[in-house]
């Protein structure tokens, strides 16, 4: 399971911490339940990125289940859904979604992935706190905005 | 006018400033526009409160035309909207109300926003980053859920 060579965070004093001692590089949090396919693939996709964006990005995976403030907090309804954080400012990003706080779904390839946080690494060394997400539209899965009980 | 006697900030930088340097206070910005009608409503009881708030609180206030990537990231659609940190990261509240990210419109008693400040000082004294306003429903102002151009 792709979810075993992610490194986990799992109270909310891991989060805070992370967000606090991640320097220069983009902090990832996926919130998710390892066992559900969407995030299975998702978890693949981390994984398999890791090593690459070792210079750029610190990946972490949570449990949304365990942290229930951070849920209310990032108002996570939909999972996975992946928050970006960069010198412990939240990244917000257009994905071209009514969301710009987070990435709801699995993204369709590693590629994509790569390329968003290289898009975010990029804008935030240069101080920017949005940026415009570089996936084509075609790859950003498209949700209903209902609430869904998680 | 009552926005004389409060700080501004006026720049990007100004904003990312008071973020990272505001400690063990509780940083309130609002954004919005000196001459509107709730914004001199607003920036009334901010004023009143300023003294009373010194050892818990830092007030600025922001003309929202003038930092255009802030009022993207704070999905700033109407206005007067103030907006709560404490050491870097933005606390959310809970109003009652489906947006958690800020305060809508204008306080409708300075001993409203006190009591507000207080509890945001308090919880997040104790490391949370989301509370729930102690506010009297009847004093939170209710606004329709469309956009408008601002």
């Amino acid at each position: 399971m792709a979810a075993l060579l992610l490194k986990k965070l799992t109270t909310k004093a891991e989060i805070d911490n992370a967000i606090k001692t991640t320097e220069d590089l983009v902090l990832v949090m996926r919130f998710g339940r390892d066992e559900e396919a969407t995030c299975l693939q998702l978890d693949n996709i981390l994984a398999k990125s890791n090593d690459e964006l070792a210079k750029m990005a610190a990946i972490y995976i949570v449990d949304v289940d365990t942290v229930d403030m951070y849920k209310r907090y990032f108002d996570i309804t939909l999972i996975p859904a992946t928050i970006f954080f960069f010198n412990g400012e939240h990244i917000k990003v257009d994905y071209g979604t009514q969301d710009h706080t987070k990435f709801i779904g699995s993204f369709k390839t590693k590629q994509d992935f790569i390329d968003l946080v290289e898009v975010i690494y990029r804008g935030a060394m240069k101080g920017k706190v949005m940026v415009t997400s570089p996936i084509d539209q075609a790859n950003i899965p498209k949700y209903e905005l209902l609430y869904k009980d998680i």
